[in-house]
C-alpha cells in the first residue's frame, strides 16, 4: 500500500521537521539527526521538573505533539514502533532537567524500559535527579505481570505536566504519575490492523469480525469477536472496564487509533455516554487521535477515577494544540424548532384577466406533455413533459384558492405551490423563481422587472447563464422583451429556444454529461416549454 | 467493510447527538429529528450577522465541528453525501438570524446551491435579510464552469467568522467572503477511495498509482498519476497551484481527507516547505483534518492570497476546538546536543585481590559458553554462553584499564564496558545493574548493599521479579547472602538457579512465549550463569 512518505528511514526526520515547521510553538529537535530525534520545548528554563517522555513512532500526536507548556518538556522519538536508543534518552534528559530534576514517563514495553532505564541511570551517574514511571494501563489480558502502556499514558503527561508546571517538586510530580498508573485502565478494539511503512499489511481480521483488547504496534488483540455495530462494540469495551471501576466519578479518554473516521468516533462517543457507566464519568478527553497506531482503524478507551485537584490539572489549559481538553459531558440540548416553516397560506382573490392567462398556461404546457417528453429523450430521461404537465395541473387544480387578484402574492403562491408539486432542480428554481419573483413585486417592481429579478436570482443560484442550454435561454431573452408585449416576449423566447438547438455543449443541468452529437438539432425541453408558453400567452391574452 | 455505526439511517443523528454531549461547547441542535439535522450556537443573541454553511456529512469536522464563536452559527447537516432540504436550511436560518442578516456560506454543489437558494428565497419571504455565496475554489478542471467548492470553504468560515464576531454588517462580511472565493484555490489528491457507509468501497487506485484532482464525495480525480512518494506527490499539487499564484504572500490550507496518518500529513506539510512555492507561504493552517471525506487516504491544498486584515482574521482565536489554528511558517529550530553522552572515562588503578576476583570471574564464564549455550538452546536461540562470553572477554581485554581500586568507580565502569559489549536486553540490564550499583557504592553504600541497589534498580526497570525465571532468580538470593561470605553467597545462587528448573511459566524477558514443557526440568540459562560465576568467584577468593 502506497503512502505519503518519501523512505522508511527519513519517515520519523522528515515528520518532526514537517511539525516544528509548521506547528507555531517555540519547540525545537536536537541536532543529533539521523540517530537523536528529540523534540525539546525552547520555552524552558530548567527551574521546574521536566518530563521526558517517548518511545517508538507511528503513536502521533504522541509524543512530539504533546511537548509544550502544561505538558512534556521534550519528546524522545525512537524509529516506527521502535524505542529511542539510550543516548537518545540521555539526551533528552540533558537538554531539559536542571536542579529540580526530571521525571521519565514509560510506556511498558521492554525495550523502551531498558533504554529509558539505562539512561536514567546515565543521568543519575552525572548528578542529575532522575525518577522514572511505567505506565501499565492494559486490561486486556487480566492476570498478565507486563501490562502494556496505551492512550491512558496521556493521564500521567496531562497531570504530572499541570502539577509540573505549577512547580510541584519531583517527589510531587513523580506520586501523582504514579497513582494515576496505578488507578488508569485502558482496552481498545479495532476492525483492521495497521499498515506499517515499508510492510505489506496484515489481514487478519476477518469480514464481521472486531479484535478487542489489542496494543499499538500492530500486534494481535486477545481475542477476536462478533463485530455487529457501534453500539456493541462500545459495550464489549464498558463490559470489559466496568468492573474495575469503584465509587469514584471518572474521565474518560476516548482515543483514535488513527483509522477511524470523525463521524465513526462521535457515534462511539455518543455510545459511551448511553452505556451503562455513563452516569460515573462526569468529563471526557476526546473523541481525538492522542495515542494512536499509525491508521489502524479502532478506538481505545481510557478511565481513570478522579479527585478535584487531579481534575483541575486536567482541566488547565495547555500549550499543544493536539490535546483536545477536557470536556464535561452533558445531555444533547436541543431548541425548539422555528416558526415560519410551514408553507404560507395566501388569501384566495380572483381577476378575470390573470385566471385565463393562467388556465392558458396550464392547459398549453399540459398538452405539450408528449413534444417536451420526445425532445427530453435525446439529452436525458424524457421526462420533462410528464413533470411540467404534473406541476402545472396543480396549479390548476389550486387556481380558485390562488391570490389571483395581487401580483406578488400571486407569484409567491406560485413558487410555493410548484416547490410542492415539482420534484427535482427544476421545482426548486422555478420555485425560487417565482418566490424571489413575488418578493420583488411587494417591493414595488413592475411584474416585468420583478420577473427579471427572478430570473437573476436563479442564474445566481442555479450557476446556469445565457447560452448554457437551459431554459434560460429562452426565459431571459422573452422577460427583456416583456415590456413590448407578449408577442414580442413570445418571439423572442421562440427564437431563444431554437438557438438551443445549435448549443452542443451543456453546462449546467444534466444534459452536461450528454455528448454534443446527442445534443445538436434539438431544442432543450426547458427553453422549449417557456417558448411554448409564451406563444399561448400571447395567443390567449 | 466494518464501521463503527449503528445503522446508516441513524449515523447522522448519533454523531452529532455524540458530538454534543462531549464537545464542552454552547451548543445544541434544533428539535427536528429525523429530517432536521442543524447545529446552533447557544451563546448566541442575534445581534451580529448570522453564518449559516452545512451540506452533506462525511466532511468532519466539517460542519458541526466548527459552529462556535468566531466561525459558524449554525451548520445544517445532511446525510452522508446528500445536501440538507430547504426545510432544514430555512429552520437553520429562522433558528439564528436577527435584524442583523445572516450570510449563507455553500460548497458548489448543485443540491446544495438549490435547496440553501430556495431556503434563502423563503426566509426574505418572510422579511429576513438573507445573503448567499458559493465557493468554488477546486482548480482540478482548468476551464469548468462549475468548479467545486473544496476545503478553501475554511477560510471563508474563519474570515467571515471574525469580521462577523467584531459586528460587521451583512454587506460587509458578504463582501470579505465573495473576496475570499474570487482568491482561493484548492486541488486534492488521494492513495485511495473513501468508504461510504453501506456501500462496497470501490477499488478504482491501482498499486503505484494516485488521483489528483479529485472531490470530497468519492467521485473520481482528474487524471490519475504515478505515485512516487511524498516529495512528488507534494511536487505535482504544486506544480497546479504555482501558475496561480500572484506576488501576495499566503497562507496555506493543508487539509487530511480523512485516512492519511498523522506521520504523513507531517511530512507533505514539510514537503510543502522545502517546495519551490514555500518562500510564498508565510502561514499554514493544519496540516488537520478539516473538511474530510471520510476515510479518504488523501490531501488537499489550498492557497489564499492575504493582506493585513485577513491574516488578522485568520489569526482571531475561535471557541471550535477542531480549528486547528493559523501558524507562522519557520524554519526548523534545532538545539546543540548536550555533553555528557560521551562514555565517562575512568582513571585506571590497581588491586591485587579485586583483579584476581575479576579475573577468576571472566575465565569461569568464558569456559561456560558451551554449557550456557546448551541451556539457552531449551528456551531461546542457544547464544547467551557465546554472548556471556563476548562480554566478559571485553572487560578481561580491558582490565589494565579499569579503576580496580576504587569499588565505586570499578562498579560504574564495568557497567559501561558491558553497555558497549554486550548487545540486546541482557547488556542493557547489566549496564543498569552495575550503574546503579556503582551510584550506590559512591553514596556510601556497603559493596552488598550497593549491589541490592542494583539488583532492586533492574527489576523496577526491567519488570522481572522473584519466580519469574530469569537470572534474577540466582542474583537475589545470593546478594542476599552475600554478607557472610562469597560460599554462603554461591550456595543460595546455585540454590536459587537450579530452583528455576521448576518454574514452568516464565513471566519476564523471552522465554514467555515458551511453553511450559519445554522449559522444565532446565535451569534458566542466566540463573545458571550467575551460580556458575559466584561458585567461581568463591573458589577463587
Amino acid at each position: 500500500m502506497e503512502q505519503f512518505i518519501n523512505t522508511k528511514e527519513t519517515l520519523v526526520h522528515d515528520a518532526i521537521d514537517g511539525f516544528l515547521r509548521t506547528s507555531g510553538s517555540p519547540l525545537s529537535r536536537l541536532d543529533g539527526y539521523p540517530h537523536i530525534k528529540v523534540v525539546i520545548r525552547t520555552d524552558w528554563d530548567k527551574s521546574k521538573v521536566a518530563l521526558v517522555s517517548g518511545g517508538g513512532s507511528g503513536h502521533e500526536p504522541a509524543h512530539p505533539g504533546f511537548v509544550g507548556k502544561g505538558m512534556l518538556t521534550a519528546a524522545v522519538c525512537g524509529d516506527v514502533f521502535a524505542s529511542p536508543s539510550t543516548d537518545a534518552v540521555l539526551a533528552g534528559i540533558l537538554s531539559v532537567t536542571g536542579d529540580a530534576g526530571c521525571l521519565l514517563i514509560v510506556k511498558n514495553y521492554t525495550g523502551d524500559r531498558l533504554n529509558f532505564g539505562l539512561a536514567a541511570e546515565r543521568a543519575r551517574a552525572l548528578g542529575l535527579k532522575v525518577n522514572m514511571v511505567v505506565v501499565d494501563d492494559d486490561i486486556a489480558l487480566p492476570d498478565i505481570a507486563q501490562a502494556r502502556g496505551l492512550a491512558g499514558t496521556l493521564f500521567v503527561h496531562k497531570i504530572a505536566g499541570a502539577l509540573a508546571e505549577q512547580g510541584a517538586d519531583l517527589k510531587a510530580v513523580t506520586d501523582a504519575s504514579v497513582r494515576v498508573i496505578t488507578d488508569v485502565t485502558s482496552i481498545g478494539m479495532s476492525l483492521d490492523t495497521c499498515t506499517v511503512p515499508g510492510t505489506p499489511k496484515e489481514k487478519r481480521i476477518g469480514a464481521g469480525k472486531a479484535e478487542l483488547g489489542l496494543g499499538i504496534h500492530g500486534e494481535p488483540g486477545v481475542e477476536q469477536v462478533d463485530f455487529e455495530n457501534a453500539r456493541s462494540a462500545m459495550e464489549m469495551v464498558v463490559d470489559r472496564l466496568a468492573p474495575k471501576l469503584t465509587s469514584h466519578l471518572y474521565v474518560a479518554l476516548l482515543n483514535n487509533l488513527g483509522g477511524s473516521t470523525t463521524l465513526e468516533m462521535s457515534v462511539l462517543a455518543n455510545e459511551l455516554c448511553r452505556s451503562k457507566i455513563s452516569a460515573q464519568i462526569g468529563h471526557i478527553i476526546g473523541p481525538a487521535p492522542l495515542m494512536t497506531s499509525l491508521d489502524m482503524h479502532g478506538f481505545s478507551m481510557s478511565l481513570l477515577p478522579v479527585d478535584q485537584a487531579q481534575l483541575d490539572a486536567l482541566l488547565a489549559p495547555v500549550a499543544p494544540s493536539a490535546w483536545p481538553g477536557c470536556s464535561v459531558i452533558g445531555d444533547v440540548k436541543t431548541t425548539l424548532m422555528p416558526s415560519g416553516l410551514e408553507i404560507p397560506k395566501y388569501r384566495a382573490s380572483d381577476h378575470s384577466a390573470t385566471r385565463v392567462l393562467l388556465s392558458a398556461a396550464c392547459i398549453a404546457l399540459v398538452s405539450a406533455e408528449n413534444a417536451l417528453n420526445a425532445l427530453d429523450a435525446k439529452s436525458g430521461d424524457g421526462d420533462t413533459g410528464s413533470t411540467v404537465k404534473a406541476a402545472v395541473q396543480s396549479l390548476a387544480d389550486a387556481i380558485d384558492q390562488l391570490p389571483l387578484a395581487d401580483t406578488a402574492e400571486l407569484l409567491r403562491a406560485i413558487g410555493s405551490t410548484l416547490s410542492q408539486s415539482m420534484g427535482g432542480s427544476s421545482g426548486v428554481i422555478l420555485a425560487i423563481f417565482f418566490s424571489s419573483a413575488g418578493h420583488a413585486a411587494a417591493n414595488g417592481k413592475t411584474l416585468s422587472e420583478a420577473l427579471i429579478s427572478g430570473l437573476e436570482r436563479i442564474q445566481d443560484v442555479g450557476g446556469a447563464q445565457l447560452g448554457d442550454r437551459t431554459m434560460i435561454d429562452a426565459l431571459a431573452p422573452a422577460l427583456d422583451a416583456l415590456p413590448h408585449g407578449l408577442v414580442a416576449a413570445a418571439q423572442a423566447a421562440r427564437h431563444g429556444a431554437d438557438a438551443t438547438a445549435q448549443m452542443t455543449r451543456a453546462r449546467a443541468g444534466r444534459a452536461t454529461y450528454v455528448s454534443a452529437s446527442n445534443l445538436v438539432g434539438h431544442n432543450d425541453p426547458g427553453a422549449e416549454a417557456v417558448a411554448l408558453l409564451f406563444e399561448h400567452l400571447a395567443k390567449a391574452q
